[in-house]
């Protein structure tokens, strides 16, 4: 079934905000079969608005917008609605009275701007948005449902969530159901997922698989299409464990996790504790680490060395040893993962040193030369990586490898233990 | 004069990737007096897109599409754009040549679907594509233009900027210039800087000002529309001055200036290097400061003190200090600063020291508490903040906080120097 989203409101159209809402809608129609097959802009201009109405309702079966909901002048959504399928507006006591009530809450007078929140198009549904004064409006009309959210992303997310999804699974009972699983994947190029994959491709078609590069990870999106959930579900089970004999410790997580969420879990379970010591990432790989709630569980902290005084200083790496080998080298890499374990008392240390770029570089030790290093009570461990691109893609690329290879090196220890 | 955005490709409609190429056509357009009125996305499917084409072409004197160029079954662009206006495909040698050019540098073969991206709309211009096989075109028609470019962002913004917007400032040679600046402003709330700047807008509805807010700052937009760039230019200055009588040092910089440049700018002008203890920002602030090249300079590193052990074993903050003040605490965060300092050698030291959340929290410090400290030879200086939102906006605002104090910090410095 054929939905549209409509955003609406000059900040769009201006480029100072980019329209994360239709892609949230998008998602969440997925799970009650509802395929979003237009999106559109458009400014706060009623003219515009009603034209752009009036198409959607011609080839869609669900519309919904978001914005223009509010007290301003420039909010002309209900308004439009009415004018583009000739319906008056009415007043909605129910809207009123919890306008009322939130704006005594917080002590602000109630204006005729804001009463005209209350007017909703004669016929429709009034949705109380329990996170802001505006009212929601869902509107039937011959087979078409017509639905106008806010465009505050906070609010619209609630009511997408607790009304809408209800109602269109109620109005619209699936005679299909659709499931989708994202699998995640780190330590592996798209080219060769792409390769590794190739066959199991062909053999699910019906599965409508996607690939997805970013710097972050590569992720594989599953979507199965059931007469029942289950059968959906049982689906995405089979196809999971396929991919998980193919590209096995590979797969690091599914649907939202990520890596330092899956890090973290595992360290909390194996009751180890980690210190860091970053140069080129400067902070970032502490920045995710601390990410996640409760990660003083198992993170210590560590030393940002961005300069070799610190590297000397704080982490007792040998001058000599920098003068001879450089500071971008398998060497310091491995003394600061050592040392950085010592003083921090932690169970294990991971050591990034690298050139991030634009400058630095040299014919030897080019932009995007980085060392990884991990070191535990038995080892330490090296690895040396080529990245590509800018700065701030080979900062986030050396960040995810030390988290990456964290997560290899926890599902070794957890094997030994068992 | 009224312009148009259409984005193709399923992968916009399935949700997969947010579509950022609209809003940078958007800003590009602007410089040249274009002002987009709709944007819209559509699938890879030939019958919605000449149905959009046709409908744009009827309301927008200049149409942007994005994607569908490249060599596969579902890239329609062309073909749809020749259907729409009745037109045949015709092969242009200079593309063919490029596109074989750029398949041998990379070893690839030449296949039958990449020939076809050699065939454009009779009549149009073909726009060569140095980053990719792809041409883009320019078709003109009946006063209207339509331009079609590869969605692939880097190549987007490549042709926009060296063909797209110099085609088109010849083409519509400006009866008006259009400037715009924006005004960043740092250390102050929104609806402070709104109350301020209330009569200033009043008096200035010509420059059709805008205030955007985000967790990092906040941004005054100004627009002036004159009869040369320099008219525009002069009003905008005009304007900024008054602001700057207006809001002094709340103004950090200016259009796409960032705190962390300011900063390291200002630090690199007085001589002056850095180093930080960071608790519950776990390296953002490094993090931040270290996205700026060159930031090795000024930045010396510092310490992610992330448990009490390492406040007391690598910052020397004594136990019975925290055990008497809490980890949060002025006190604790002063030491930090002071010690960072010390231990790294620096001129200037900056600690963060606070509950992010959701847990840890209690009455008497509940989550959101932050105190900022700075240290320099002569002084230790504390703030203590309450901020509120979900952990990652806590953490955000921390580090902005902490840049903004040091910012602040350099201005009496340098004020003192000179």
């Amino acid at each position: 079934m054929d939905a549209e989203i409509i955003s609406i409101g000059n900040e769009i159209l201006c480029g100072n905000i980019i329209d994360t809402n239709a892609n949230y809608i998008i998602k969440k129609l997925e799970e009650v079969n509802l395929f979003v097959r237009h999106i559109s802009a458009v400014g706060d201009d009623e003219k515009e608005l009603i034209n752009l109405l009036k198409v959607a309702y011609e080839r869609s079966r669900v519309i919904i917008t978001t914005g223009g909901l509010g007290p301003t002048e420039d909010d002309i959504t209900f308004q439009s609605i009415a004018k583009a399928f000739n319906l008056s507006l009415v007043k909605y006591p129910e809207a009123e009275e919890h306008m009322i009530k939130i704006l005594n809450r917080i002590k602000i007078d109630i204006s005729t701007s804001n009463l005209k929140q209350a007017y909703l198009p004669e016929g429709s549904q009034c949705i109380i948005n329990s996170f802001g004064t505006a009212p929601a409006m869902i509107l039937e009309k011959e087979n078409r449902v017509i639905i106008a959210l806010p465009g505050v992303p906070l609010e619209m997310k609630n009511l997408m969530t607790k009304e809408i999804i209800p109602f269109l699974q109620k109005r619209f009972p699936n005679i299909q159901y659709k499931q989708s699983r994202i699998i995640r994947i780190s330590g592996l190029g798209e080219s060769t997922v792409n390769e590794k994959i190739k066959d199991f491709i062909h053999e699910h078609e019906h599965l409508n698989i996607g690939i997805y590069a970013n710097p972050e990870d590569i992720q594989i999106q599953l979507n199965a299409i059931g007469e029942t959930p289950g059968e959906a579900a049982k689906m995405l089970d089979e196809a999971t464990e396929k991919l998980k004999e193919i590209l096995g410790d590979y797969i690091f997580g599914f649907n939202q996790q990520s890596l330092e969420e899956i890090v973290g879990i595992m360290l909390k379970k194996q009751g180890l504790s980690l210190a860091i010591a970053e140069s080129c990432t400067g902070g970032m790989l502490g920045e995710m680490i601390t990410s996640i709630p409760g990660s003083s569980d198992y993170f210590r902290g560590g030393i940002i060395s961005y300069s070799g005084e610190i590297k000397e200083k704080l982490l007792s790496v040998p001058r000599g040893t920098m003068i001879r080998y450089g500071q971008v080298s398998e060497q310091v890499a491995k003394l600061m993962a050592i040392n950085v374990r010592e003083a921090c008392s932690s169970d294990i240390g991971i050591a990034i040193t690298g050139i991030a770029g634009p400058g630095g570089g040299s014919e030897e030790k080019p932009v995007g030369l980085v060392y990884i290093a991990l070191a535990d009570q038995q080892k330490t461990i090296v690895q040396e990586h080529q990245l590509r691109k800018d700065r701030h893609t080979i900062r986030l690329r050396s960040a995810r490898r030390a988290l990456n290879m964290l997560r290899m090196h926890l599902i070794n220890t957890q094997a030994i233990k068992s």
